[in-house]
């Protein structure tokens, strides 16, 4: 039927993964080009080249030549890498324990459906059939979930040593002319988007291939027990997004409230005792959360795509390239991601600061317009003309070019939430400048414009996920809604790739200020990182957008997994379910922001402590201790991760057993519709902070420098709202992805057990 | 079958109401007795008496024969009293247009439901019968939003009218003590209260008497009219709402931005030029929105009830005392408040600060557990013990006591929300202190712990509001929902008195600081304010819950009334609109922020330009321009209050005539269970952020003195919270409520027209 033959399949997915990996190395041997350890003298010099290859000796800038700069950016590089790698170790260990308690739990109530009968059973939606016991569903669940779990914390661990192995190189390349630096900073990125991406696309595959072994025909228990592998990763997303985001947040709000308001002090200035805490904070936040969490996302569409498709026509007549569409759509991303990074890196140079942002906007049109043509392209290869998609109950005829249109809605849809994100946060539109110019009257009209802001910036992304919905939902039920969250997914190596690229140019912007470096190069980093502030809150956009796509495809799937074949509003169960919902993402943000608020206060006692107690330290002088200011965000993050994540991982639970499957669909759909709106404001108006004081910093434009300069009371206005964002953006409002995807994932992996033993409470 | 016969009814519902209304006046008359006309010898002194009956002789206080104290206070009072009136009047000729225009629509909208034909046709329930041609009820339905529109127009006027006659007196009571001045405010609340509630209760009973005359027999017909009633009122509350609170709010934050921040002058100092506009503006959003909107909330529960009755065995069976079981909860609900009034006015008496925060809880505890009462005695003499209640197109048996427990639940919702509003936003408790704590580090901690409160506060109100509505919706559908609503509002002259009370201390506190008065006074009418907060916030929480609630019973009556029996969130266009309906509160908010924080702006820049050029103004020796300030204040609100006006009126009628009445069923549910949320987190945020101020400013513990005085640097950070804060709760929060109610109202009006016409995109 398919042009692509299952053999075929079974080559092209592994050998795409394959590239990517490959690809991801070649750009980290490239960024390892630029050296970070000082020229002993009699080495031989590196050959000049274009784009950073090899152009080390180029003598254009001051500096350049200096070998206690390169030493100091060493040194500092360590420092950052050290303490990242140990906070994620001992965030593991935590984590870790939760791990084999959450893995025992899923065996446990996934085996006692059926009693832990070893027995074969009817299958849950073919009854004539024979399917493989719960108990081997129970442990297959686990195992796929362990993986899941393992590879998440692989991709952000990889990220992170990436990032903290890149930010000095980026530093030092800043000397050269701020292309160079764009350069090394977006190959970092890459390196991490590549990884990433086909790393979670090869762990999947190979899991299904082993899987397959054991169930044989019973692909409906097969891809009923890698949904594990979605809950693993999203799991692992929660843990490291939150506890990351709250590390990242308390170091750095901690260093701002003393140094930049108390001590007058630059930000990143090496006297300031929490700047190390605040560095390492990008690092275990921004990237290895960001990293877990779009695996995660990932992840999950892509089980939550397989379980429909198990259940439709392609499972019923096992179709087995058909059904590993969602597998050849990454696969097809990650040829598309590789095209589009060479023209970030080589096709086109960039000279001038104002270059920098187009270079980042066009990444995401050219990836956009060459997924479609790869969409096409996977669809009319390896899809029958016609099919049919399970619809709660029903089997739905779809045509191959319906599906293309769900893939390419979510696409496109990924690509206006990303310029209306950049519309919002960039400070080159008139959004942003607002914000700015209301710091006139002080932070009090800063905030209120800021907050005004988010929430306008809500209106056209929610739009655009709406049409999508409305056409992948239409077009293919719950399965046309998961292609469509991995279309607008597809295109992940290129995402990440901008969106990690914003915290290495920030932490090469704070190296450069600790290690000494001059204004200009402090100027060219500054100008990387503004950049960075909206590729962040554009990634932000994409992970929001991709998520609601992601948890309503669970949400659906659940509901079919459950039995139900109506979530009617108009019934109590359901709408106090919807209600209560809608109250968890703010219940979530509470925990978060005053935890970062608290971890702050505690970080600002032992900076104002450490500037009393230690002499000379404000004359640079003396040493800091970075060591305590690392170990108040460590202990921090690690205690208060423990509350919001139970909320989110004990909710579905209790809702499930108790209350039953309506009020779980009820509560899964309150909290989506409602997370998603809040992500978003928060995201966009911390961004729209952030850059409303970089605007007024870089003073780029007669408007800015009436509000400027540093020090000038606009600025402190600012300042404040810039303080205020970095909770919002990097705690609360990415968390709140995870919270949404994660509800609705485990809704679906605990599916069995609540349909059989769920509701206790109305039984009684 | 019931015990009140039908003739009792008759004559029980209108004596209640008229007894509202002379209790109300009498109160009034008490309120007079204290004179702001300077006394001019010779007249007879006024008798000494209890509780502020004629005590104006007792000279214990400083100035209190001071006659030129009074003289000042009586020409400020004048001063709002005109700057109240004269917006009112000029927001009712552009909101006269608005609702001539849109009792047009109506007209036409519901006529064209059967073609304009005279003729009579088929019932919609009972196709059996003839009813009323849908001409007449499209006439009757406009008649209806007229009175409904003019009594909420009257409503706020009258409480205005009230409270701008009642702070200069309050003030001058606050020479005597702090209890004379409390039972001052809290008269003149208690008129405003019972006015309010006894004329909304008159109203629609003479409505229903006279529409009666010509639709006989045909119930369904008659309250189908009346719930033109329920629109009128929403509609003139959202114009008053978001009028009122960007009128306030952008007096209040440029009033203080300048005069506060800037020039170091105290708060209402009657040299800043803003200071009249920020009076009026308590006067006009405070009191005249809050009137209009629980008004409305009022008028759309009882049509909720009673369009959802008129179809269930009470209609069926023309039993006319059970049609009126909402009318009769209200009517003993006026005799419960006036048995409570009492309770804070001559039974016990106030003597010290720390007494006005317990008498007004006693208030909501009194008034819930009289009530508890009164409900039980009208449910068992108005109800038949069993009856049929109309539940999505079946009948379902309900007997009396289950009515009495949905009643019940609503009140002691009610007084559930009312309690952790108090928590959260009282001063009395830890979390504004936290939120006070955190000034000590700036204003953005303060902001992230004001935000994480405002989340945090949401979840105790939801859980109140889930029970009542599971409780209330299984055991008697959506009429149990809505005399749950009606069970919350039931004591509303209760709530109105203490809720009116705060902005008239506010005024009072105003009016003691312009009139030169002792700091004595001001601290006295800062604690009757600070007490005021709270209770602003308690009477906004209602408003939220009841709201909640009404507009579950709308939706619930325009489902039933457009003929769905059920609302699915598993097919795309529900859930589309439930995803773009969570979104409509963030637009909405994102416009009235916006419009307050430009209108600010405008009012800073006035402000500065005074003080800067007119000369001697700094020194008192020159008088300010206010009108000039009441002008900008007055030209913005006029201007920003019809996008989002339009957003709310327009969004129901659009989605419905485009989308039809299931994306529309949708998107009620949606900005329903999103705006509440949001409502109760910016309305507690807000109170919070005003009381941490105030908690300062006091300097009543220990711990706050280490923050204080004014003027300290953890003070100025907290006026920043409160200026952020008067915005959310006082613009955006509470025009929340109405945005869910009203387009729920507004639907269910447009229901025939929608289930005929709509949903035009779909049908091509």
């Amino acid at each position: 039927m398919a042009l692509l033959s299952d053999l075929g399949t079974e080559i092209v997915i592994p050998v795409c993964a394959v590239i990517g990996i490959a690809f991801s190395l070649f750009q980290w041997y490239l960024v390892s080009r630029v050296k970070v350890k000082p020229d002993h003298g009699g080495e031989p010099a590196a050959k000049n080249g274009k784009n950073g290859y090899g152009d080390y000796l180029i003598d254009e800038e001051e500096s350049i030549n200096d070998q206690n700069v390169v030493a100091k950016c060493a040194e500092i590089q360590n420092a950052i890498s050290e303490g990242a790698t140990s906070f994620l170790f001992t965030e593991y260990q935590y984590v870790g324990i939760f791990m084999v308690a959450f893995a025992v739990l899923i065996f446990l109530f996934l085996g006692s459906v059926e009693g832990f009968s070893t027995k074969s059973q009817a299958c849950t939606y073919n009854k004539d059939k024979l399917c493989k016991p719960a108990l081997a569903t129970a442990l297959f669940s686990t195992i796929s979930f362990v993986l899941g779990a393992i590879t998440s914390v692989l991709s952000g661990f990889f990220g992170m040593k990436i990032a903290t192995y890149a930010n000095a190189r980026t530093t030092l390349e800043a000397r050269k002319g701020v292309g160079k630096a764009f350069i090394v900073a977006f190959r970092s990125g890459a390196v991490m988007g590549f990884l990433l991406a086909a790393n979670g696309l090869l762990v999947l595959y190979i899991t299904i291939n082993v899987f397959k072994i054991y169930y044989g025909e019973d692909w409906e228990g097969l891809f009923e027990a890698i949904t594990g592998y979605g809950l693993g990763g999203s799991s692992m997303a929660l843990f490291g997004r939150v506890g990351g985001g709250i590390y990242t947040k308390a170091a750095d709000v901690g260093a701002d409230l003393v140094g930049k308001v108390e001590r007058n002090i630059p930000e990143d200035d090496p006297r300031n005792p929490a700047v190390i805490a605040d560095n390492v904070g990008d690092n275990v936040g921004d990237i290895a959360g960001m990293g877990s969490d779009l695996f995660g996302s990932y992840a999950e569409a892509s089980c939550a795509a397989l379980v429909v498709a198990s259940i439709s026509s392609f499972g019923l007549t096992h179709d087995f390239t058909a059904m590993c569409y969602p597998l050849l759509i990454s696969s097809m991303g990650i040829l598309v991601c590789l095209i589009t990074t060479l023209f970030a890196t080589d096709f086109f140079e960039i000279k001038a600061v104002k270059e920098i942002e187009p270079a980042l906007k066009k990444q995401l049109i050219i990836s956009t317009i060459l997924m479609t043509v790869g969409i096409a392209i996977v669809t009319w290869t390896c899809l029958p003309s016609s099919f049919t998609i399970f619809n709660f109950g029903a089997q739905k005829v779809v045509k191959n070019w319906e599906l293309f249109l769900c893939v390419c809605v979510g696409l496109w849809a990924g690509l206006i939430i990303g310029f209306v994100t950049e519309y919002y946060t960039s400070n080159a539109y008139s959004p942003v400048q607002d914000v700015a110019d209301s710091c006139r009257t002080g932070a009090a009209t800063n905030v209120i414009f800021g907050l005004a802001l988010g929430y306008k910036s809500v209106i056209i992304p929610i739009f655009a996920i709406a049409v999508s919905i409305f056409v992948s939902f239409s077009f293919a039920a719950m399965y046309g809604i998961a292609v469509a969250a991995l279309g607008m997914l597809s295109t992940i190596a290129t995402g990440l790739a901008i969106d990690a690229y914003g915290p290495i140019s920030d932490n090469a912007g704070g190296i450069a200020e600790m290690a000494g470096m001059s204004h200009r190069i402090r100027e060219r980093t500054d100008a990387l990182d503004a950049a960075g502030n909206t590729t962040a809150a554009i990634g932000k956009g994409f992970a929001i957008g991709s998520a609601a796509l992601v948890s309503l495809a669970l949400f659906g799937a659940f509901v079919s997994r459950a039995g139900i074949t109506k979530v009617d509003v108009l019934t109590p169960k359901v709408f106090i379910g919807l209600l209560v919902g809608a109250m968890l993402p703010y219940w979530f943000s509470a925990m978060t922001m005053k935890s970062v608020g608290s971890a702050a206060l505690k970080m600002v006692e032992e900076v104002r402590r450490q500037f009393n107690e230690i002499p000379g330290l404000m004359e640079g002088t003396a040493k800091p201790d970075y060591a305590t200011c690392v170990k108040i965000s460590t202990d921090a993050s690690l205690r208060e991760m423990i509350p919001p994540g139970a909320l989110v991982m004990l909710t579905p639970l209790i809702v499930g057993t108790f209350f039953g499957v309506e009020t779980l669909s009820g509560v899964l759909a309150g909290s989506l519709i409602s997370g998603v709106q809040i992500a978003i404001s928060a995201s966009n108006t911390g961004g729209a902070w952030d850059n409303a004081k970089k605007y007024i910093e870089a003073g780029a434009s007669e408007h800015a420098r009436t509000l400027g300069p540093k020090g000038s009371e606009p600025h402190k206005a600012a300042v404040i709202g810039d303080t205020i964002g970095d909770p919002l953006k990097d705690t609360s409002g990415p968390s709140l992805n995870i919270l949404i995807k994660l509800m609705a994932v485990e809704s679906l992996v605990f599916a069995p057990f609540f349909a059989t033993h769920g509701g206790l409470l109305f039984k009684l």
